[in-house]
């Protein structure tokens, strides 16, 4: 007997589509900040092998900022060793040189961890699960209906899109339909949101052509443990060392590979295996050999570089795209997981400030100009860093080749975008240059520079990057000068007065009394030695809890702490107060008496 | 209608009365090693407040071996500075010198960390639960009875012990036998089954008196998040900061103090209050002034210092007991929960490889041996240290008194025992000291001293107390020199035949393949640099994975690691061999050719 089923609908603050990493960030980050939020996914269940490699230096910072690093830590491969290869002159290969694995000192943890994609994403989910949240798997989008109606769209509860679900899992039953106020396509290079919005993708492939293998190796090569950039009369080769054993090999395919079908001009997967692929690993290890143990191949692929960011990120600051829907490059700068999920790190704060009516809808248009910006210059860095990692090698018959030299620098100098320290957000609403100078270090639209520093009622060491969770609020971190200087202390004590005024930024848009902020965190810190002060030094004001207040001194065995105005670039007798965003950049800086300043920079995007 | 019911009967191979930290570390530690046990404890749920403060760093090397410390950080607070106080020339005190809380830098870590007594049961009651495993709560012994028969003493499979266990949240079906092969008995200060043991406790107590208040303080005491020591003329105060804002004082009862019993002679709890502790407290450290924050104080007590320790520790090597039922001594060296701790981590290895068969029972006596010596040397600090603690400071007037420069030394060379590394255990079946030159700061009989080196596979930076965790092996350390000496690498060729043999004890005990040895873990360290040698140098014997063979050099950013051998004494052109026993402390060393010096050393208490 049929029956008459009417199409469920629901209303939802953020929809999700695509539980990846970028879809996971943001699904996790709107959970944590209690944001009504769904997230499907059309896999049945998570990936358990394959896709993307581990997470870079700066990728850990933000999952620490999550409280999740230490599961990374825990689950991940630790990758220390960089070991660089060349073509021997008595034939086959050997080591040039090793480094560490990043060059970033100013990382907190200077290397990478390596886990596959879905071991990353997992993370997230089990946070997300601890507040009751879940992928919704088997499901995929049928259909998008953006509002164009003027007032909806400058409405932040107005459901402005439409979405048509439908599970595969099902035969009946199977149709939902959610009115979301926002939506994020997270679903990867072939985005299907990214096609229904019409936005379309710049840049080029290249005839670049890799195949990569995951593996147990059985091996005498000496560095597999170590992520090994090999170069050889017969190609590259690049081994990332892996969790439970594994290496993933990156092998470059020769120009006599017939992975490309020459009648679509596309890679054709089926053109090629792993045991080809293998064969051609083992021409460039020559002499040493390499085996696949058990026989083994839990996941391999074979693909073209191409180099292509999204014309736009987001359409009437509504919908957005994020993660390989918005930008594609190659993987062996170990980009693509880490720029993605940067991306909806970006996105989730701001976000949540609109849905709480704290900001106006304007404020996501920083999404779109941080985010794109970031990503051409990642491509620009990718361009050239695969050029390097592509080219012949220098012989006497190869002038054009590259010489060792040259990949080494460049791997130093791409440092920076490798382990995703580099990321730098322009001038915009939510980044002011102005006072630059009064912390010359803390660059502007970069990530705070963790440093410890120690408590004063107590000596001890945290790191300040501790004290900046994502928990969506700004940090207000004053740095007073020495307390124990009277002018210091004064000049603090006014700026205390200023903060307690109504009519300046803390109360105006604090939300909550002092010990509970809902907006802002405010911490102090003083040059002054615990030799010179007590915490009963810094005004009340600082001092709702005397875990607040902070010297920048060494700890009681000296091991750490200490050095860390000079390291910030911070005038002790002058101070300054840095203004860190949620995300845990620097979002502007203000001198002691700067309160004004600081309202006007909260006022251009806080309501 | 009344039933005719039989008293239930049970058999286990332990069965542990008191689940307070020691019967707790005991428990934890069996059920991971797969032991069957019980164990009950007469409260009904775990304690909230109040008893025992923290763990000293070797108490947390210990839980990091069980894989806890992780949870105690995170809970407890972190004690880093202690401060002084004296008698001030111009009336009240004055702070006299700041210092680190822990003065021990072989520690891991040099500080402690406060949490309460049910906080660290806690931790380890978790761990057992992972495993299925529960305290059984609302239960007490009744009765217990130990067997006399010579050959079932003898047999470690036999049940020697039968006790009866009443509980007591149940009216009918109350009673239980239980049948077990030994039984520990960790009930605290007036513990039943020593009673019942009819094991006498040898020593006195003293006429110091204290009193102890938990509270959130109100005051303006500058340091009252350190932990600090006040002398003044109205007696002695020691504050220990805790978790949750809380802090601990203990409080001198002076000589007016009348809260003894002058009937009894006894301390009367009921003579005293709070409020009295409080206002003597406010004397001492005047001109500060304290107050309870919303006059709530969670727990509190009075107490007579008293140095005891138990004749014996066991009863024919089939009844135990530790912790407070063993020793008694004044708590403000925060010994008292971390000797209990160190006696059950101590036994409980011992037990399993008896129950296992794998050693005769003779090998529990070394428990008694080892656990009462340090008893006793516990105690003759602890005479010194109270001494110390209660004594008048000096003054004019008072030329007897102490000075502060004493104190403060005292407190300095007292760090051994109060950060728990000093332990050390003398001569036995499983200490050796014959070739302590060969290692020359790694004392037999002492923990295994921390130190960082990297994997020579891959440069990642492993502590090796992590290698070394509480599994029940024994870890077979070889130091194997400089493996791009040719020299070396031959010895240590020679060195892997040698162990390889079945006459030799790594495979006449060893139990297992080589992968999977469940007696030994065998793990391998050169002195070479990383720029010398490739993990493949190590023979293959030592490197059934990768992660087993170590250099001692820097990791790739110079950060740590490096200077192992010098650390340890081990000259590098001889080598050793280091034998850490299941509990960390180090049992015998040899060198490179000892091992029939091994394999006597195993012979000894191995079957």
């Amino acid at each position: 007997m049929s029956q008459q089923t009417t199409t469920k609908e629901a209303h939802v603050d953020v929809l999700i589509i695509g539980a990846g990493p970028a879809g996971m960030v943001c699904a996790n980050a709107l959970v944590q900040a209690g944001v009504n939020v769904r997230i499907v996914d059309q896999r049945p269940e998570g990936l358990i092998a394959g896709q993307a490699d581990g997470c870079q230096p700066r990728t850990l910072e933000v999952m620490q900022s999550y409280g999740l690093a230490e599961k990374m830590f825990k689950r991940g491969e630790h990758l220390h060793k960089s070991v660089f290869y060349n073509p021997s002159p008595n034939g086959g290969i050997e080591r040039t040189t090793r480094s560490g694995s990043i060059n970033a000192p100013s990382a907190r943890w200077e290397y990478g961890v390596t886990l596959h994609q879905g071991g990353v994403e997992q993370i997230f989910e089990e946070a997300m699960i601890e507040k009751g949240a879940r992928v919704e798997r088997s499901t995929i989008p049928t259909a998008i209906e953006l509002s164009e109606n003027a007032n909806d769209l400058q409405d932040p509860n107005a459901y402005t899109a439409k979405v048509t679900l439908d599970r595969l899992d099902r035969k009946e039953d199977n149709t939902e339909i959610v009115h979301a106020k926002f939506v994020l396509g997270s679903d990867g290079a072939h985005s299907w949101v990214r096609r229904m919005l019409g936005i379309n993708m710049e840049g080029d492939s290249t005839d670049s052509i890799w195949g990569v293998v995951d593996m147990v190796p059985d091996t005498n090569f000496p560095d597999i443990r170590a992520q090994s950039f090999v170069h050889s009369h017969d190609g590259t080769l690049f081994i990332i060392p892996r969790e439970r054993d594994q290496v993933r090999l990156y092998v470059q395919q020769g120009a006599d590979s017939d992975v490309i079908d020459p009648i679509t001009g596309r890679v054709d997967k089926n053109r090629t295996s792993p045991k080809k692929i293998l064969a051609q690993a083992r021409k460039i290890l020559s002499p040493y050999r390499i085996e696949v143990k058990d026989d083994k191949v839990p996941w391999w692929t074979v693909y073209v570089v191409g180099q292509r960011v999204a014309k736009k990120f987001a359409i009437r600051d509504r919908a957005f795209i994020a993660g390989d829907a918005c930008h594609t490059h190659s993987p062996k700068a170990g980009q693509g997981m880490n720029a993605s999920m940067a991306d909806s790190h970006n996105l989730a704060w701001k976000l949540t400030y609109v849905l709480r009516g704290w900001s106006p809808i304007f404020l996501l248009k920083t999404y779109e100009s941080e985010r794109r910006a970031y990503a051409q210059a990642l491509i620009n860095f990718d361009k050239g860093w695969s050029k390097l990692f592509t080219a012949k090698p220098r012989t006497e018959e190869n002038q054009d080749g590259i010489t060792h030299e040259q990949f080494l620098n460049a791997f130093k100098t791409f440092s920076g975008f490798t382990s995703g320290i580099a990321i730098h957000y322009g001038p915009s609403v939510i980044v002011d240059v102005t006072y630059q100078t009064l912390a010359s270090n803390l660059v502007i639209g970069e990530r705070m520079l963790p440093h410890i520093f120690i408590r004063a009622a107590n000596a001890q060491p945290v790191e300040i990057q501790d004290l900046l969770p994502a928990d969506t609020r700004f940090k207000i971190l004053v740095f007073a000068g020495n307390l124990s200087i009277d002018k210091d202390k004064v000049k603090l004590q006014t700026l205390a007065a200023a903060l307690d005024k109504p009519e300046n930024f803390l109360k105006r848009y604090g939300r909550g009394d002092v010990e509970k902020w809902e907006v802002f965190d405010v911490l102090c810190f003083s040059s002054a030695k615990q030799d010179q002060v007590d915490y009963l030094d810094f005004p009340e004001f600082f001092r709702p809890h005397y875990s607040r207040v902070f010297l920048d001194d060494e700890d009681m065995h000296g091991r750490s702490g200490g050095g860390g105005y000079a390291k910030y670039g911070v005038d002790e007798s002058a101070g300054a107060i840095v203004v860190v965003r949620p995300d845990g950049y620097v979002g502007t800086i203000a001198s002691l008496d700067g309160v004004d300043f600081i309202n006007t920079y909260f006022a251009a995007f806080l309501v």
